[in-house]
């Protein structure tokens, strides 16, 4: 497969990605959807008519929509046939684009006079817990080596809701956020802007399709629901964290910003990139198995750039493959009791911290628990996020032959706004 | 103010209440906004025109809508010109809609002939854990009574985000879910339908206007930003809860479905029953802090009614005036860290329970975590609730002149589903 336009060979955008966004211009401030092709973005709404296979030539509408929650409401047939026909019209065998010079001057669209919006209005976002690195650092920290993994961790993928409200697209400025902390056992609270805070290096998918309230997905059918996925960071106010969230779950500390990426690239283009599942000891109750692949290996990045942008360091590499609990598990644990998905759902996979200190995903684990600073390249130490960081998220899956990229999920701390109560 | 229709003088829905809702016809399927009137509903689609005020007339579009999303985002001042429209529409002074048959034919429905949907599309749901009488009975069965309440539980009102999508309205059915239990610690969890089903006594408020990301509701807005509220039943699988919520909090234990009122009581007409707030010790720090009355005196009842349903039980009965943390608090506290809410959230208060045994607000404490077994009128027994169970809730505003009632939420228990994997 040969795509009509010329690209690097290791972008993370080829013809074998195609990931899909939500973007507007300058010219058209209306938001679109599109599809990254190289540093190009092609505009689904001039080329809807084209969409002409039998699964899609009903639903050609869903491309002339602002978010990707139509498209996601399809069947994984549409899914499949969306993705064959984008890649046939890119193709160089094929003249219907390539050859219509007024269509590719309307259909094509640089990516750096784009702005990136959510791709799709999220109704409800979940996150797990699902990296088993992850759990048992931060078990160590706060309990003990020996009791690290709680007693319930292994036998299904711990997760809450989350704040869908909050989710933001990258490039999304947080402001440090203001909250209660207990400095010390036995004193009151205080009242200030955040001391510990943190990112977490997280992937997530969007659910595709839906069920209804009371009919769990069962795991034969987990993977026609989950439609594909962004890089997401989980800023994290470790200090509010650890005074609210006892007994019911994190809360004020999570809902101040979720950044995510803006293509979603899809479960089809990550199929080349799958990899064994975690071994999982205890075997889970039959409703949780399953033998076939549903794991990928997606390198992960994370860069942390102090104010003024010159240098960057990297801080982290880590993998998806790192989670103990594949999205299928994820998705039919959350529906079991019952509970209804809708298009466009979110589900975070939780920070992925692979073995070792440099594939740690967050600093509360990186300076284990601000007891290791970090140096930075520019001279810097770092326990925790400091204002007017920034931290750029990378994910990629490295083939031999092309990458399938996710770009960037980036945003900058800025400083606790002046507020007064 | 007297209304030009007759009806007892201690009904739910007076002209002093006019609560908003959401409902269908067989003659009209549309969904479309109601007033509710004694036993009539006041459809707004029919008089949108006569909201004639300078707050309303350029938005008179908002009552023409499936939601009462539109009319949520409007200010407080367009809240009050609404409902002084309403009350003088109704009003026995007022000719307008009286004296004009055919307007009247089209305008009022019986609730009786009318099936009612959620009020809201609810963009995200928020658990509030605000009844001292509640946290104090679960920390005594799962703690002792010593350690009942947790350090940070007086400083700050505990909560959790909940889960959107399977918020349904009253007369929706809930089967008994199937899940994850652990029956005895150090065995291996077992799958299976939920032993121990359980309803939660709460009330929960809808939010109007928005804030954005970053900015939070200072104290003195608060109020502006909560248009009504609503009986809710949080229904809780204890047994799956228990095993599932620590450490990240409730999660499939209530996401099978949560149930609530389908009119929405206003604020404004709450004002006759506000009462003092709950005494609050320690002062709590000053964003949370506010010396207005912002509690309100609501008889709150449970009612069971076994399979057949021909005999009721009351298992409680509280008041809305048992909550330690006020709606204004809740709403405060949940924007500190800078979440941004929207018109249409949904924010509950936690199960509300008063002091003694008979003002429980859950079976977990009503039957004392199932030690203390209740005995129910038609002769059986409960600890929790049976296949077949109706929980019906019902919550009103009693005053010397007029009461403001909320109507009723149902639910019945189905048995769990015929599923295999």
């Amino acid at each position: 497969m040969k795509c009509f336009l010329k690209y690097p060979k290791y972008c993370d955008f080829p013809i074998e990605n195609l990931p899909y966004g939500v973007f507007t211009t300058p010219q058209e401030p209306s938001p679109r959807i599109g599809v990254a092709i190289a540093d190009l973005i092609l505009d689904l709404n001039e080329v809807a008519h084209l969409f002409i296979g039998p699964e899609l030539r009903n639903h050609q509408n869903v491309f002339k929509e602002a978010t990707l929650n139509s498209l996601m409401a399809l069947s994984p047939q549409a899914w499949k046939e969306a993705r064959e026909t984008i890649q046939s019209l890119l193709s160089e065998d094929n003249t219907i684009l390539q050859n219509d010079v007024d269509l590719r001057k309307r259909a094509f669209v640089s990516q750096s006079e784009a702005t990136m919006h959510l791709p799709a209005r999220i109704g409800d976002y979940t996150d797990f817990y699902s990296s088993i690195h992850h759990a048992t650092n931060v078990g160590i920290m706060f309990r003990s080596r020996e009791n690290a993994l709680m007693p319930n961790w292994k036998h299904l993928p711990v997760g809450y809701h989350g704040r869908a409200s909050s989710v933001v697209v990258s490039g999304t400025s947080i402001h440090r956020p203001y909250g209660q902390t207990l400095v010390m056992d036995g004193t009151d609270p205080v009242f200030g802007p955040c001391k510990l805070m943190d990112f977490e290096l997280e992937m997530a998918f969007f659910v595709g399709g839906s069920n209804k309230l009371g009919e769990p997905i069962k795991m034969e059918n987990a993977e026609d629901h989950i439609f594909g996925f962004v890089i997401m960071n989980d800023w994290s106010a470790r200090d509010i964290q650890k005074w609210e969230y006892v007994p019911l779950g994190p809360f004020l500390a999570k809902n101040l910003g979720t950044t995510i990426s803006p293509w979603v690239v899809t479960t089809l283009a990550l199929e080349p990139f799958k990899t064994d599942n975690f071994p999982q000891d205890p075997k889970p109750l039959p409703y949780l198995r399953h033998t076939d692949k549903f794991n990928f290996d997606i390198n992960l990045q994370v860069d942390l750039t102090p104010k003024g942008g010159n240098v960057s360091t990297t801080v982290s590499r880590s993998n998806y493959k790192y989670l103990y609990w594949t999205p299928k598990q994820q998705l039919v644990h959350h529906t079991i009791t019952g509970c209804n998905v809708n298009p466009g759902d979110l589900m975070g996979s939780g920070t992925i911290s692979g073995e070792t200190s440099d594939s740690f995903g967050s600093m509360l684990e990186i300076s284990w628990k601000g007891t290791k600073p970090v140096s930075l390249l520019d001279g810097s130490q770092r326990k925790f996020l400091q204002d007017g960081d920034t931290v750029t998220m990378k994910a990629v899956c490295e083939g031999h032959n092309f990458n399938i990229g996710f770009g960037t999920c980036v945003g900058t701390l800025l400083p606790a706004k002046n507020l007064t109560w």
